[in-house]
């Protein structure tokens, strides 16, 4: 068209797709320009400020590779990845929540009882838990990624002196649906800030701060996917997570335990000398078909 | 919060600003939020779809470069660039149009009646005119920076047969106003197509191409900058330029005159053996307070 003008530039765009084009492409790719277009046009976009846009995406571009992903990360401080989650979230099984931008995929085996802080030191924490259907029916052979920080705050993707898949584990369940293993108390950590992202925090006056949390992704066969995390109840960041993850039923009480507790089963490297916590957190799924 | 919800997080993303925060800085990153939520929403996006987005969005940052700009060819095919320029179009002047990925910086002078065609062959295209304000008073000293594919459609950062400023020129108007320059006419050309924007283009049906143009952008002291283009009448992409940016006062008419016309102070190299083609385009600017 040749007389485009910014009061039909929409229409314009609507009438540009082929009429092959698949149509849920289109619906996406369409309500994507509608929302844009009054974007700019609500806030009277300038071309300067388009221009400061376009340089935060290629700056974004620039710091991601494999392991840092910028893109994700803008995408969870926007609260779009928690909208996305809890879009699709069912209320009968537990909540999702953000996937964040450090899960790896081929996690070591980690076998129930097992300890995934190995030479590391902190505060014992022992997870568990079991996962069932939203009727409570324990669902056997769940395949748990659990993924956390090192007690200082990184993932093993963004420091040097981890192991790749340093704080990583894989668990499947039993008969009886439960899952459980040793690691150290996740601490509260900071979003990485050096980047594109970390500037708009700041210029916005917000913090980076996310509450400590285990991150896991539990699949089984017939069960949507669950990507979530959990979150214990007497951590300061818990009402302003920076990347709006909490949801009511994923907070969780760490309950401490004399050294004497300590269960059989679990082989934890070194003894417990020391009292210990445990997480005790049951993960419910929900059929495909529900 | 602890209870976000896919009601409320909008909402709460609101209230996650700091109170030092530049208002205008608030203003545009409260909109863009409401709106990527409510594209969300409309759509009820799921994770999958969430992840390709991401996908996408990295793909464009890993093809970028100082001379490759996916993201604005993105806003680009988007019609989000147009939208942009024309919000801030005084109908007084000359349309504002896309600034596309491709201006460089740093353009060689180009005196009046030069030849920025150089050693290329092609149709000779004498391209000239008025710049003046918008009561039609002449502009002296207006600096015109041109640009243009060669004619084998690509721009000089596109092919490594041209050098860093081939088909690029700055040129300073002199009293009158007045800009001259010979070149070859401009083709008709697709935006690049082998990126995530070009996959975008397939999928939904839409053709690269633009019609032929020139790039001006002009700046003189006491006016808003031009960024501008300027289209033939007889191209047949002049109604589906895949990037939206023709606009009806953006279009002129080639006249084709007799070789014996060529008028005196050009000095393009070679004789004008052949008839040629004139583009004789004024180019009217704002000032600053209009």
């Amino acid at each position: 068209m040749r007389d485009v003008t910014k009061d039909n530039i929409t229409e314009v765009f609507m009438d540009y797709f082929g009429e092959d084009t698949d149509p849920r492409l289109r619906e996406i790719m369409q309500s994507l320009a509608t929302h844009l277009h009054s974007f700019a046009r609500d806030v009277n976009l300038t071309h300067a400020e388009w221009v400061k846009g376009i340089e935060f995406l290629e700056a974004a571009g620039r710091i991601s590779d494999e392991t840092r992903h910028e893109f994700i990360l803008l995408s969870d401080v926007l609260g779009l990845s928690s909208l996305v989650d809890m879009l699709h979230s069912n209320p009968q099984g537990t909540s999702s929540s953000v996937l964040g931008p450090f899960h790896i995929a081929g996690s070591p085996p980690l076998a129930f009882g097992g300890d995934m802080k190995r030479d590391y030191e902190g505060q014992v924490l022992l997870a568990c838990g079991r996962v069932s259907d939203v009727d409570g029916t324990p669902v056997a052979g769940a395949e748990l990624d659990i993924w956390q920080t090192a007690p200082n705050g990184l993932y093993s993707s963004q420091d040097s002196e981890q192991d790749t898949f340093s704080f990583h584990g894989l668990q499947t369940t039993g008969p009886d649906g439960r899952y459980g293993f040793t690691t150290v108390r996740p601490v509260s950590y900071t979003v990485p800030t050096d980047g594109p992202v970390g500037q708009i925090l700041d210029a916005t006056g917000r913090h980076p701060w996310r509450p400590s949390h285990l991150h896991y992704i539990v699949k089984a066969p017939g069960f949507r996917p669950l990507v979530t995390e959990i979150f214990p109840d007497d951590d300061p960041y818990l009402d302003q997570d920076t990347v709006f993850g909490v949801r009511g039923d994923l907070v969780m009480k760490y309950v401490e335990c004399p050294a004497a507790d300590f269960p059989d089963g679990y082989a934890i490297s070194g003894n417990v000398d020391a009292p210990f916590l445990m997480a005790d957190f049951d993960l419910k799924l929900v059929r495909h078909q529900d």
